[in-house]
Order: structure tokens, then sequence, then C-alpha cells
């Protein structure tokens, strides 16, 4: 299992990765055969090249992430974070959950937000 | 699937029902047979004269809740809230998911935090 400081790390990663556009470091945190639900509820996507493709757009849609809170760990292999996503026009309020596995990738995200956490 | 809306309240509803230490009003909150795991890592608790217990015992410690961020939402029937709670000489930051079922109450709850995010 991961270390609790690894973890943290990893999800700080992935904000400032998406922040400086760069899907492919964002992408590289996950384990090869990694799930995402994005949000919970609409259908997973599997695989990185479906992650780094939904990355690219994400970024490009100008979106920006900030954490609202310090990111939490768990006594297992999760770690939550809660932020908040400025894209141009739109604010999205999201709770991001990742599960890693033993050689520290991420193997499932997955994100809670709805349609009343979009303001526009 | 329970309404975003409802899902929302009910997890306001379990906030402000700890804070007036009252147990029984957030163990209605889930069905008879759910399962709640606090922290994620540790076994699971299942039913609710196991998760009263857990209430009553979390409420007699003298913890307090307070929401860090609004309460998210998802496309499906999960809902997550960031928190921190207050107990005397401790802070803990936990993420909490709850999944519901289909009459509106809670079957699974998963609360992540971890050793590190505990302030003594």
């Amino acid at each position: 299992m991961p270390s609790q400081e690894h973890m943290k790390q990893a999800l700080q990663t992935y904000v400032d990765a998406f922040n400086a556009a760069d899907a492919a470091a964002v992408t590289s945190l996950y384990a090869d055969d990694a799930v995402i639900e994005d949000p919970v509820g609409h259908p997973p996507m599997t695989g990185r090249a479906a992650i780094e493709e939904f990355y690219t757009n994400a970024i490009a849609s100008g979106a920006k992430l900030t954490l609202d809170t310090p990111i939490r760990g768990s006594h297992g292999d999760r770690a939550a974070m809660a932020f908040t996503i400025d894209v141009p026009g739109m604010r999205i309020r999201a709770i991001d959950v990742m599960t890693f596995n033993s050689e520290g990738k991420i193997t499932q995200m997955q994100a809670h937000w709805g349609p009343n956490d979009i303001e526009t």
C-alpha cells in the first residue's frame, strides 16, 4: 500500500500538472488500466489513452483547479480532495476520490459533482 | 435514484443532527443494512445497531462537525462532503462519501481521513 505522503503528493501533483496544462504528467499518475468516473453516474473511461484524451480536452477548455481545503488520506489505499474548477464562464465544485495500487499509481478516480454544483 | 436535493439535504441533516447530539436522527438517515467505513481502511461496521452505537460514542466524545466547503452531489446515487471534526484536544479533517438507495436512505458511508489528517 502506498504511503499517506505518496498519495497526498500525487493529488497535489495532479492539481499542479493540470494547472500547468500538462495532460501527459496528469496521465502518468495513473496505472495503465485505470478507470475514471468523472462525474460519478456517467459511463467510466478506461485506460491511459482515454484518460489522456480526457485531460487534454479538459485542459483545452481553459479549466484551472483550486483546492478548497487540505487533501485527505485514509487508513487504506485512498485519498480525497475537495476543489473548485474554474472554466471561463463556469465554476464547478467537485470532490475526487483516488484509489492507488501498490506501485503508487492511481487505479480509480471518482469525481463527485452534480448538475447543481455548477455555477454560471 | 434520489434527487440531488434529497442527498445534499441528508448530508446537511447528518451534520446538524450530529452537532445536536442526536445519534438516533443521524442513524435514521441510514438503510437497515447500511455499511460504514470510518475511516476507509478499517473494518466496516454493518447495520443500524452498530451504526447507532458508533454515533453515540462519537457524539459522547464531544466531537462537533463543521463543513469546509459546500456539499457535492453527483450524476448518480452519491454525495460527498469535506468537513472538520473538532474533538476536545484534537482536530480531524475528513471527506465522507455517501451512497443512497432508491428510498433515499444511505447504504454506504466511506470516511476518508488518515493518521496525518489529525492535529493535536
